[in-house]
């Protein structure tokens, strides 16, 4: 048997065991996970220098040091990320339904841990901790595979992890480390459809789609978030203003952070105005449409291209549309499914923008910035599903359990004897 | 483009506007098809007299032609069956959750179609349209894919319910059957998760193995039902015997119907002699462990393979174990995580055994082969799974749909701005 495959038998075996603690016995382990980080922080912070300097001898630039850096406070940031988790409603053994047949059979469905959940990601090492956090709250045992920029902090983060699960009496395995980087060993991880449950990529595109086409496992994925506000012809001026600003310039690498704006044509004139001093100023680039260049002449032209892309950057693609009608239809050519948002001051127009729209989440009169775990009030995220099954939109510790059915009876059967 | 993603493509769009009818307008749909089924009978009929020729000549045994036949009676049934889904609860639009933030920011989940669903099945052709109505009910386009021994009746059959799409003023496309059955085109319907959102294969364990291995489209399958029934020391004998001729008799090549008995030591004695006289006057071949055999004598000797047997067919494994715990871990190591049993007078024992499981169907005291989307009071049944992903058992109408969020603001925003 391969090494790979033992070991998530391993980590299979030891969920089981997780998945039956008591929701308090959980909640404790996570407490010890906290401190055990913060007993090791020395430990931690030396491998996690060693990340950095064999980042820096590389030339790695600024933006990934500063995702690859540790340091007291965000390590302290990771322990107390990990007791909010321990402190959240426990989904499991949850009951979501609960009748009674004709029969007499009482039916219910009962929230139950996934199983074995694979975690694939890059450069952020404190995801070792958060998304372990996440997946053992919920019962779940969990296979890390971080990046090869990070191993060091990862490994002292994971085996500080495991060591509050031994000292808890528990099976290390329930929280496995993948050390063996090799791209066949991530591909034959990937194949083990009979013992993990699902596989969350989180990253960039490309690490996405690796995952994605040769899993054989469920995967679920978020390759990108191309985010439409649409302002109609009746939304508050100054209301749209906000959305914009704060969907655009808040944190524009973020996945839920605006990158295309469609106008009413009726509104154009009044608002793109205003709208793009306000956007000027906090240094973002336009790219309009013919018609957004008739009222804004200084606005690059926008190509196809553009409405497709998810810059991640303060740049913002702009289109001037006739009615609500042709923004939901640029929005169903355009979209990632991730998030959309209305301006608009008639509600019978935010619901149909609703009703026709069916990305993960759809707002009105909100920014697209509260679609996060968070903000949406989950307790935490372990990633955001543009996938159309099981978890759709951020996911939370429920996402990481499924419903089945526990049925008590008095004897009944199906076809009594005669 | 090949021809296979054209079809998908087409699918999509006319299940967006399938999505946006009204519950009345679907049901209507519904209706309607049943009505053109009826209208159609002597087409379809005709239609499947050629299969039925073919498959004589083909020399197929009298079970396959019996589940592949249809007549007046058979197909009157299938009418009723789709005007039984029409009159069912509609899932699409419920609200599952619904709360305000402390920013006032309204969040709802909100149920939406999934989207395009693959259905890959064999031989029934009665499949073609049951599944065909579940999807549709729930707002999903449908792309039938069914076997060349029914491939008369099913393209009669889709005739006849695009019929009533066109009339309704629908896109035929949203039910769409693959008339191309080669081996590549399915293949390559496989490959298409940038259009399809779910595929269902229905089948023999080879055909839900191909489809499993070769999609990178999600799939939610269910390859056997080995499912266990276990008797508690505390059971009593009658209530088990109910429970264990129903679930072994009633239906043998039913899933649900039970495979391994299980019985603790100490009631073996009194249980076993009665049990077996039970199953052996309804003609079922008992094989058993030594334990067994030492009070059933005649028993023929149970290997390994018998433990991890889905029969489908009037034989059972016995096995006596020490305790519930054996009993546990005997279940967890043969489990297809489908459907066990326990019998007992302990309310604790029945709770341990619930907790100790993961199957996706667990019961105390009745009988396995309530196991099933209609019986569960799901009103419909599209498939068992047994992945535990999305849905997780009988699934019916809402394991078509996914959860979204919708938010209501007005004009929250995350940074507000100085």
């Amino acid at each position: 048997m391969s090494d790979i495959r033992t070991l998530a038998l391993q980590c299979r075996d030891a969920a089981l065991q997780l998945g039956r603690l008591s929701t308090q016995a959980r909640g404790d382990l996570l407490q010890a996970m906290a401190a055990a980080l913060e007993a090791d922080a020395p430990a931690i912070l030396a491998a996690n220098d060693k990340d950095l300097q064999a980042a820096r001898d590389k030339g790695v630039g600024t933006a990934m040091l500063d995702r690859l850096a540790l340091n007291p406070s965000r390590l302290a940031g990771v322990a107390n990320a990990l007791r909010e988790v321990a402190a959240l409603p426990d989904p499991v053994g949850e009951v979501t339904r609960d009748y009674v047949r004709p029969n007499g059979i009482r039916v219910q469905k009962v929230r139950v841990p996934l199983g074995v959940i694979a975690m694939i990601y890059e450069a952020r090492p404190n995801v070792t901790a958060d998304a372990a956090a996440l997946c053992i709250k919920a019962g779940n045992g969990v296979i890390l595979r971080g990046g090869s920029e990070a191993i060091h902090s990862n490994t002292a983060i994971a085996a500080s992890l495991r060591r509050a699960l031994r000292e808890a009496g528990l099976a290390e395995a329930a929280l496995t480390l993948v050390e063996d980087l090799r791209r066949e060993t991530m591909l034959e991880l990937l194949q083990l459809n009979d013992v993990i449950d699902l596989a969350i990529p989180r990253g960039g595109e490309g690490l996405i789609r690796f995952v994605a086409e040769h899993a054989r496992v469920p995967v679920i994925k978020h390759y990108k978030g191309v985010c439409h506000l649409f302002v109609d012809d009746s939304a508050d001026i100054d209301l749209a203003i906000g959305l914009l600003v704060d969907g655009k310039v808040s944190r524009p690498a973020a996945c839920n952070s605006l990158e295309t704006l469609l106008v009413h044509e009726a509104i154009a004139a009044r608002f793109l105005p205003a709208a793009a001093q306000a956007l000027r100023e906090r240094g973002v680039e336009l790219r309009g449409d013919v018609a957004t260049r008739a009222v804004l002449p200084d606005v690059l032209a926008a190509t196809e291209d553009d409405y497709a892309a998810e810059y991640l950057d303060l740049i913002l693609a702009i289109r001037i549309v006739p009615d609500l009608q042709a923004a939901i239809a640029h929005i169903q050519q355009y979209t990632s499914d991730h998030t959309e948002v209305i301006a608009t001051g008639t509600p019978a127009h935010g619901q149909a923008f609703v009703q026709a729209l069916r990305s993960a989440v759809v707002m009105v009169n909100a920014s697209s910035r509260f679609s996060d775990g968070g903000e949406l009030g989950l307790g935490a995220e372990i990633g955001i599903s543009t996938t159309r099954l099981h978890s759709y939109g951020p996911m939370g510790l429920e996402a990481l359990t499924v419903e089945r059915f526990v049925v008590q009876g008095e004897g009944q059967v199906r076809h009594p004897l005669g």
